[in-house]
């Protein structure tokens, strides 16, 4: 049964009102609860998301335990990838490594596109059990080509991406048919999970703060606007989300998402006045807050719900949940935000 | 021989007109130089560092080189902590690495004031062996108060900084004090800097941009703002640089600096309104950029130096400089800055 069209979650992406805020956190299924540490075992992450029944059950976990307002699939940015057989792993404690890293024109040929049924028939599997059993929306998730490139070229996460930005500004053909072909990628993963039974998507772009706005536009700015318009036929509110772009704001507002994540570091209300109107914003407490002192949590969520301003804003973090955070703080967290009296409400 | 006061870096640093941009690179000294790969050694850095002659040649071998406007001394921002032994060392590939972190309270007694010339002699010995070479000025350094503590916390450098906001937030008391102790370590060594013969001082604050705005309000500008009001009454110009911190531009230039350094996430003209009239701009070229064909480091230079507007800008890169850099793309970097007719000159 799919979850009701005026679920607080999905009505907000819309800036429709709600009666309450609705909240989820980044990473919200994963290594903080121990329900999760029970289940998980000791395998490789991408072992663990080819597993559908266990992949459901994590992912339903912190919606049981929480009650937040929308549950995100249990997967990687680069299940794609690797079901295409580009050969990346997932390295606990490293992230995503590529054994031969992309160098040049060449490398394009070991890409092919997603076929989601074939390549990936455990991903919409979990969709539709998470479905099946769940009354929030599903949010379905790709990473964005930037990103995922970064990965490619680098052979793993790069702080300065200057393997990344060499190629890009060496060879900017090549560039551009990479990101256009992992813009294909993500919209076939992201259109699949959305047919699967997904109300939502969310696309990560996490390095994306490691560029100019003149690069950003030039370089990254037209594969990402794409997938969005690629998108805009489904009834189902895109979320675009970077780590460090506050000077990206902007421009990641006019790739043509619904609602713009937002990290910590941008006050919502100043995030607000560059992301224009008719946007929804996502975010964006500092995922350190909670593991300070509860009159810390309850001062700083109170801030960020102020300077949210009610209509069209999804309470979340501004990053991912840290592995070492009490789940009690995130439950005092969902229990605050949903008890805010909204002002415009 | 001191440099002369008419130095176009120490001129421009005071907003006065100069006949060209003064331009130097953060990381000049260092391993993207063959003169610097050929005395180095394979030894620790703190141990190189100790070598005045050494430390000394490598500080000058950039400004022979390239004919920056600026020397910057070779030493690093935990000199001041290993000298008065905390036990740091700085491990290649890592950074810095704290063996017994600062977990508490107790751990405030395992700090003690700098006396320079006890303690730092060999770096005052190379601060005069370079000054009495050199005749462009040169600029000396310590780490701030935030970034050093977060490797005294977390052992090591730390994306997210997490045990150190959760100190800051826990112990606030402590932090503080914390803060101040390191902010009087880095006074110390800085006017010991200059009163041995340095022109200039630039303060990093690496890791500052993973603190929201409000937050660097609350726990990191008072003793900033205490390291910048303590050389007030030296001749020397301050210099204030984070990464990432484009949200912090106005607090960092409010906390007392001269002139603020920006990375190249933010253009500088928008800096410039950041950070309100009446200071000097340093930066902010993307250090990748120096990776890419010489037309693209031509056309992204002159973009840096449009946006840095003339008088009240120094010419350098957004971070340090890439190990893997040509020194011949630096080197034209510098005649390209030189070269630029000022609009404003």
């Amino acid at each position: 049964m799919p979850p009701p069209a005026d679920a607080p979650f999905l009505l907000t992406c819309r800036r429709q009102p709600t009666a309450v805020v609705p909240v989820w956190f980044m990473r919200q299924a994963g290594r903080s609860l121990p329900e999760y540490r029970a289940v998980r075992g000791t395998g490789n992450i991408l072992d663990a998301i080819g597993r559908p029944e266990l992949a459901a059950e994590i992912t339903l976990q912190p919606v049981r335990r929480y009650g937040v307002d929308a549950a995100i699939l249990y997967s990687d940015i680069v299940v794609p990838l690797a079901a295409i057989g580009f050969g990346v792993e997932v390295v606990p404690g490293v992230g995503p490594v590529v054994r031969e890293p992309f160098r040049s024109k060449a490398d394009l040929a070991r890409l092919r596109p997603l076929e989601p049924e074939d390549d990936t028939p455990y991903v919409l599997e979990t969709v539709r059990a998470v479905v099946a059993e769940l009354n929030v929306p599903l949010i379905g998730f790709a990473g964005a080509p930037f990103t995922v490139a970064s990965y490619l070229i680098e052979g793993r996460g790069s702080r300065t991406c200057s393997l990344t930005k060499r190629l890009m500004r060496e060879d900017t053909a090549t560039w551009h048919a990479l990101l256009d072909a992992l813009a294909d990628l993500a919209l076939s993963s992201l259109r699949s999970q959305v047919a699967a039974g997904a109300s939502a998507v969310q696309l990560f772009d996490s390095w994306a703060g490691a560029l100019s706005p003149d690069d950003y536009t030039r370089y990254v700015l037209p594969a990402t606007r794409r997938i969005f318009a690629g998108l805009a036929d489904l009834d189902a509110p895109r979320i675009h989300f970077g780590v460090g772009t506050g000077e990206l704001l902007g421009l990641m507002a006019g790739a043509g998402a619904d609602v713009v994540g937002v990290d910590w570091r941008v006050p919502l209300d100043a995030a607000r006045a560059r992301v224009g109107p008719g946007k929804t914003l996502q975010g964006n407490l500092d995922p350190s807050v909670c593991l300070a002192p509860m009159d810390v949590v309850e001062a700083e969520v109170a801030k960020v719900l102020e300077a949210g301003g009610g209509t069209g804003h999804v309470f979340n973090l501004g990053h991912g949940v840290l592995p070492q955070t009490d789940p009690g703080v995130l439950q005092r967290v969902v229990e605050l935000v949903h008890a805010h009296q909204r002002l415009d409400g």
